[in-house]
């Protein structure tokens, strides 16, 4: 995001719906808008990480320079889901003038590419984020964002809904050994409503790339749940599909 | 695509993988390339149907301009799936000369929005066709197509492949009434592999959306077989998800 003005394409954007769980809630990371070169006058509202593509590179690379550059991290799970094109949709005055601002070059129109991407919240680095004026917001209490990026966050969930229940994508969200509960509650904070826990649990416990490990729970109240982690290799080998189906 | 030049956005494009079925293969409708104004020194290969959008139009817009221009039809299944936007997706010399002259515009780089459809080969309009140069290929003996456009349609056939797991989208492809057999030689000609009949017709007869008729074929050599039709209704009250599951 220092790159010189000259160097951006004016008519293509990439935008990026960062999700996150922290083991009570699904979150989103949102920055509160800055001008990028001057501080900006028209501060203040939250918007999606993103940025307008520079000239010689392609959308996907844009993402990964946005995602790199606010959390510090590379090779996060990373999706285009959607393009947002309506010819309105950056015509609000306040927020065009901003665009013009921040971008340094005059805008008209400005396709934008949407990706979700699912990353730990603690791998996130704390001093990228805040370079970025960057917070995590819990999604079913967003703020206003800017522009469309309410209906993108909402188009990015309902994305996340689908395809997390065909492809285990849930572990990019989970520490690396957990518990069947913590899965649970990730499933039942994405989809707002409380699912079966024996059901879940049968479901579950049927895929060969959950795998137990040898180790329980320390110091909590109640009795001490296994441990398990997630076999990637055993995925790609199976391709068995459903983690958990019916919702 | 006879709109003045100037009402073009030189920027953004869309295009349209749309699919039809013969009862025998999964087929793509494709342009032999002309000249838009002055019928074109660069003709001869083929493309997706697709074109420039309109200064003031949406992505979808465009898309369903497209589709109803070439085939006589509105109101048909349209799903964007996937952006293209390498920066040397146009670069092609004789291409992109093409493009020039046949959008009477100057052109640097074009990201285009995929779309893919599905539809009857039937009802589609000779006549519009025609006036196109578009005919139906089959999707596994692709000639070499312009651009980026058969790596275009391979993501299209490969999101068809994972949707149609999913989702009761197989009926757009099929006519009204249709035998369990003729579902079965489209999911094998999608899939390019044979399934089990047995477990076939067993998996599929359970969906409530599939409604037997009080009608067997007629003037067919082996034992007619009984015909069914699709229930949109019953399917969006139902939610019934899995079609024919694990391939």
């Amino acid at each position: 995001m220092n790159s010189p003005p000259a160097n951006f394409n004016p008519h293509l954007s990439v935008d990026c719906v960062i999700f996150g769980f922290d083991g009570d809630n699904l979150r989103v990371l949102l920055i509160k808008r800055k001008g990028r070169n001057t501080g900006g006058t028209k501060a203040g509202k939250y918007k999606l990480p993103g940025d307008l593509i520079h000239l010689k590179e392609d959308l996907e690379g844009a993402a990964k320079r946005v995602l790199a550059e606010l959390t510090g991290l590379e090779n996060i799970f990373l999706r285009q889901f959607s393009v947002f094109g309506n010819p309105n949709r950056t015509t609000n005055e306040e927020d065009h003038a901003w665009l013009e601002e921040s971008s340094g070059i005059p805008i008209s129109r400005v396709v934008t590419t949407a990706y979700y991407s699912l990353i730990r919240i603690d791998k996130s680095k704390t001093e990228n984020e805040n370079n970025h004026h960057a917070s995590w917001h819990k999604v079913d209490e967003l703020p206003n964002l800017v522009f469309d990026h309410n209906q993108i966050v909402e188009k990015g969930l309902a994305t996340l809904r689908n395809e997390i229940r065909f492809e285990p994508i849930c572990f990019e969200l989970l520490p690396g050994k957990f518990t069947i509960r913590q899965i649970q509650t990730l499933y039942e904070v994405i989809f707002g409503k409380e699912l079966d826990n024996r059901n879940f649990r049968k479901k579950l416990l049927k895929a060969k790339y959950i795998v137990p490990l040898n180790e329980k729970q320390k110091g909590v109240a109640h009795k001490p749940a296994l441990y398990y982690s997630y076999n990637r290799n055993k995925y790609v080998e199976t391709r068995e599909d459903v983690l958990y189906y019916n919702f």
